[in-house]
């Protein structure tokens, strides 16, 4: 049966909140009631939640073949093994396929939450029917994933994708891991902010940060404020220059961006496609799309859940 | 039957000379004299001596399966089209594959040069066994190719592993497209030893650029001189920026590197770790190899002959 007339579960384990929805398709038939992560101190008692949300949905949508789990950190795909979550604390070396599987009776598969946001896009989303796509995720860090030759890449750690670490400045500012020119280190959410409140101070309009978010920016520029077009032209050269270096590199079909940045729409979109062009040759640009994501909030759960499917039917490298 | 025990041709097509030999395996059979390709001013003729010569060869071995020629340009593997050459007048548009297999009655695969290398590598050479590889070719330009996953890596239009257009710098300086801190302006020869020239200059010695090459800054640095050791690690700055970028995106079990400046061997190699290994997690490093490439000369006939056989078993994709 092909996955489209299927159902499927998406979890979306995050720091905050774990998201819960039945999908067929491109489609959220149901969304549970998030779950309060803080709330569940051990694992296995959030993994008891989780299996109790799902028998619930089951209850309710009877064709239900797989679940799929998204989580913010390092995951071993093949084993659904979970090695560390970043904002989750007790989360180390947990074997939650295996253990959710034995609870559920039903096939699950674990992914890091990047490369279920690239498989949303690629099987539903704005990158549908393409071969090589690289996601971009712009928030207080920058994350990643890559869909290639129509598999995730994971590489040989699952540790693929990690683009806000790449460099764009071989003297630059310093990453997380004292790696110098860290693309995050210019284009994260604090980042902007900051680079924002100094170009505002150097101008004699003294603007706190709290005044500076790129929600506040986007506003600003769209009223016409010339200091914020200038910071997203700046913007747009930082973030402009790692993906002109990913296109050399991979020769993708797609960028697609999501995340609070992106939400800035043309602002961000057209300074930014005119810096890659300016940097790429006519054969690999003429064959580029940057696309805005078409799934946000929902992103995980629609790509956990299609990723579930997905492996059943050996499609899901 | 397994392909180490088959023999093919590999072709290997350069501005200069098209080399051509017998393999099985790692090991080349024979060698035959290189063709002048500046004798050959059309296509067609070229494509004559070359079938002339793949005849000669199956002449005196009869057990040859499968023919694979790489060029130095861009190409469509699927159809084997070439679509233009950098440095051979007259290639473009030419069906090599459909041609040469009319004249031959042989199966042909034709592959870019830098991705026929890191098949080399990959299959026979210092990736031998691993999944993810990157190699980069050191030359007046810097090349290279990605296995990933265990299949080539060639993009959306072909184009994929162009290193050397990979910024380090996002206001650095222009590259060949207009592209600020292209990596090859750098760490291209040329560069390395105009940079060098330069450096001498500034400590009171004067050096004439021919006295500059990556051959002579490796003996000198080999002698001890401090300036030639200085240069070395500048070189490994800008260079392990750009593979620490590769490992943070791809995760990729080696880099395998190849051509003149790799010949400096642990002068450049010992600072290239230091640099890389600095830039990146431990996740992402202890899975991480740097290797210098098996193959120098032979990596266009090896990887060729090598792909030709694995098209013809479906497992060159």
């Amino acid at each position: 049966m092909p996955s489209s007339t299927r159902s499927s579960i998406g979890i979306d384990f995050g720091g905050t909140f774990v998201k819960i929805g039945v999908c067929r398709g491109d489609e959220i038939l149901a969304l549970d009631e998030p779950i309060a992560t803080p709330n569940f101190r051990e694992p296995s008692a959030l993994i008891d939640e989780m299996a109790r949300r799902v028998q619930g949905l089951r209850s309710r949508f009877q064709d239900i073949d797989a679940v799929g789990v998204g989580v913010p950190g390092l995951v071993d795909f093949s084993q659904g093994f979970v090695h560390e979550l970043t904002n989750v604390p007790g989360w180390k070396h947990v074997p939650l396929k295996t253990i959710l599987q034995d609870r559920i009776g039903l096939p699950v598969t674990v992914e890091n939450d990047a490369n279920a946001m690239v498989w949303a896009e690629y099987r539903h989303g704005a990158a549908r029917g393409l071969r090589d796509v690289v996601a971009l995720t712009l928030g207080t860090g920058i994350g990643g994933g890559l869909v290639l030759d129509g598999r995730l890449h994971r590489g040989a750690s699952c540790a693929a994708g990690e683009i806000g670490q790449m460099s764009i400045d071989w003297q630059g500012r310093s990453g997380h891991y004292g790696n110098l020119g860290a693309l995050e280190k210019y284009t994260g959410n604090r980042e902007i902010t900051e680079h924002a409140a100094l170009r505002y101070e150097q101008a004699g309009q003294h603007r706190l940060a709290s005044q500076c978010s790129p929600r506040d920016l986007a506003q600003a520029a769209a009223a016409g404020d010339p200091i914020a077009r200038q910071i997203w032209e700046e913007v747009a050269d930082w973030l402009g220059t790692a993906m002109a270096s990913i296109a050399w590199l991979l020769n993708p079909n797609a960028f697609v961006i999501g995340g609070g940045v992106a939400q800035a729409g043309d602002l961000i979109f057209q300074p930014l496609r005119r810096r890659v062009q300016s940097m790429l040759s006519t054969v690999v640009w003429e064959r580029l799309q940057i696309l805005p994501a078409r799934f946000n909030n929902e992103a995980g759960i629609v790509g956990n859940a299609a990723l579930a499917l997905d492996q059943l039917e050996g499609a899901a490298h």
